[in-house]
């Protein structure tokens, strides 16, 4: 990469925006994640959708993972590229360009999909069979999201029985992702929901072994409830992605009794500099919506008390509240993005960063390798 | 390209998400401009962050357009090695190495920049003078978006004299776009915004002619305020960029007394697969953060009557109202972006149809040369 050129440059020194990583921070939240889960039932599958990075993948395997998720065929086939062999393609796969491309990754790495109907089933079983390969299958079940999946305990079982009744297709157990309670403000009402889904994890569990189908992966859980996810031992893998990096919104996500997830620190930033100055009480950032996602909210500066407010495309703009000293034209200000996932897909790389945001300089630089792999 | 194995695809065929241009619709709104603008004062230099391609500059270039608006450094590079000679960058440039590429670039295109601060001033003259090169500049006057730009009339005058006291820095002019008229609700309340903004324009544009200074390039309005800018007849460039597709934000943009800008056809969509059908009135489609921006509100689906909602980053959540027909798993559904500046800037690359979005068929892929070009 021609920007390895200026490893060594002093963190503040880089053009911005900058997607930068605090590699100090970032290696503590993959060792707490690997020194947690060690010699549990409960094994990583990170969700690679947050980092979209084969490096960031086998760095996480070197410490326990499993292997890791993609949410698209494509993410999957810039894994494999990387040198990561396991993997849960966790979205169902219906369109035939798409089947043809999974079944022939499927001869060149170990590979799970899932599952939620019976004619996706028929579909995966068509595409194996027509390759001369075979697939890894999870059934698909919604323990609350609303989104895919099908119900869960004795209709996740039928899908379960009737997928081990195709060719080409591996049962293995089933996904029950709880989406929403992920992002639920408060710890009790968080926790409330969380058991709701873990009652119908429970209930799926039954129903496949009642129907003598595989359990043997069980996948699910996220940086919003991994430590319950632990606790209950129901799930045999876990999902979470954005425990590496950790969102603003993941970390705000308190409600009135106070932050929730603060096993994690913070570890990626976006880098800006002040392009205007135009009054007392306010100035001008080069990151707006094309470098800052704002799905899940507002990015939060690190460096000063200041109000973002969108700017468009490529501004933000701060308000400066009364009493506080107005940053000068060219410093650099640090935000934490609100989603990590959705702010890393605006990027082509990462920019490593050892020593801290302040005084660190540049030791890496890092494709962000299946950045708009959205097929 | 790979992808040009796909031409003569139908357009229904193509695997998804993918980013389509209806390429009649899109011809035919180039040319509505150029004929509007053609022989009048008014020239079109389109904001080219819209569409991040040197193809499509050039084609508005070939219609009449001086040249495009870049916002970044970086996007201007692309422009000029993709063709593009006569380039704006209409942001302000402060941080050292955009300043030594803004320099560079200018020895090989015809460039200007705005600036809107002493200081920003003599950063570009020091820059160009170590260069050996020489810029354009615009004056950026604050007509009442509330971002960049100094006050109208006397103080951008004031700096308009400052610049044209520094070597290197050849004033043209000024900027002055009127960022938040655009998106106004409502034919009055928008115009009355508009009108605002052009006394300020009007009132600076005296105070440079007063001062003695160059207002050849008086650049600024755009796709929600053009017809307001051909018949004010006070601006020499108009900035538009968003008329070649048209979002279905801008589209909506109209009040209680019903649409505004309607001279444009939305000609941009992202085709997206229905991947899970989990209940009567319910589907899943594969877009979601990551294909389909949503900083300007949801898409909008244009094949059948739908409720979207956010699913995450890949998935997008289908509400079928009482009584209407569920689509089936695999059936494509078109959406029109809300916003399609950030829309596009997801995707690698651009699916060109002819004859329609229902039976058209692939007739060319165009790189989305710009994306992520963010310094």
């Amino acid at each position: 990469m021609p920007q390895n050129r200026l490893i060594g440059t002093p963190v503040r020194g880089l053009d911005t925006p900058a997607l930068l990583i605090d590699l100090d921070a970032m290696e503590r939240n993959l060792q707490k994640m690997a020194d947690r889960l060690a010699g549990g039932g409960l094994r990583l599958r990170a969700h690679s959708k947050t980092h979209k990075s084969p490096i960031l993948a086998r760095k996480q395997m070197e410490l326990g993972a499993v292997g890791v998720c993609c949410q698209k065929v494509s993410e999957a086939e810039v894994m494999v590229a990387g040198g990561v062999q396991d993997i849960l393609v966790s979205s169902e796969v219906v369109s035939p360009p798409k089947l043809r491309r999974l079944m022939a990754l499927a001869r060149h790495a170990r590979l799970m999909v899932v599952v939620d109907d019976p004619r996706g089933a028929e579909l995966l079983s068509e595409a194996a069979c027509e390759a001369g390969s075979g697939i890894g299958v999870l059934v698909d079940v919604d323990v609350g999201q609303g989104r895919c999946g099908v119900p869960p305990g004795a209709p996740a079982a039928e899908v379960g029985k009737f997928v081990d009744s195709l060719p080409g297709l591996d049962l293995r157990g089933f996904q029950a992702y709880e989406g929403k309670a992920q992002h639920i403000d408060g710890f009790e009402a968080r926790r409330k929901m969380y058991e709701e889904a873990t009652a119908r994890i429970r209930e799926t569990a039954e129903g496949f072994a009642s129907a003598g189908l595989s359990t043997r992966v069980r996948s699910g859980g996220g940086t919003g409830t991994w430590r319950w996810d632990l606790e209950a031992g129901v799930l045999s893998e876990l999902q979470s992605g954005s425990y590496l990096f950790m969102d603003a919104h993941y970390c705000s996500v308190g409600g009135p009794e106070g932050p929730v997830y603060d096993d994690f620190e913070p570890s990626l930033f976006v880098l800006t500099t002040v392009v205007s100055t135009p009054s007392s009480d306010r100035v001008v950032v080069d990151g707006g919506h094309k470098s800052l996602s704002s799905d899940s909210g507002w990015p939060v500066c690190k460096d000063i008390e200041v109000v973002y407010s969108a700017g468009g495309d490529e501004h933000g703009i701060l308000t400066i509240p009364a009493g506080y000293p107005r940053p000068d034209l060219g410093d650099t200000l640090l935000f934490q993005p609100s989603h990590c996932d959705t702010t890393i897909n605006l990027h082509d790389r990462y920019w490593g960063i050892r020593g801290g945001m302040s005084g660190g300089v540049l030791e890496t630089v890092w494709p962000v390798a299946a950045r708009g792999m959205v097929q």
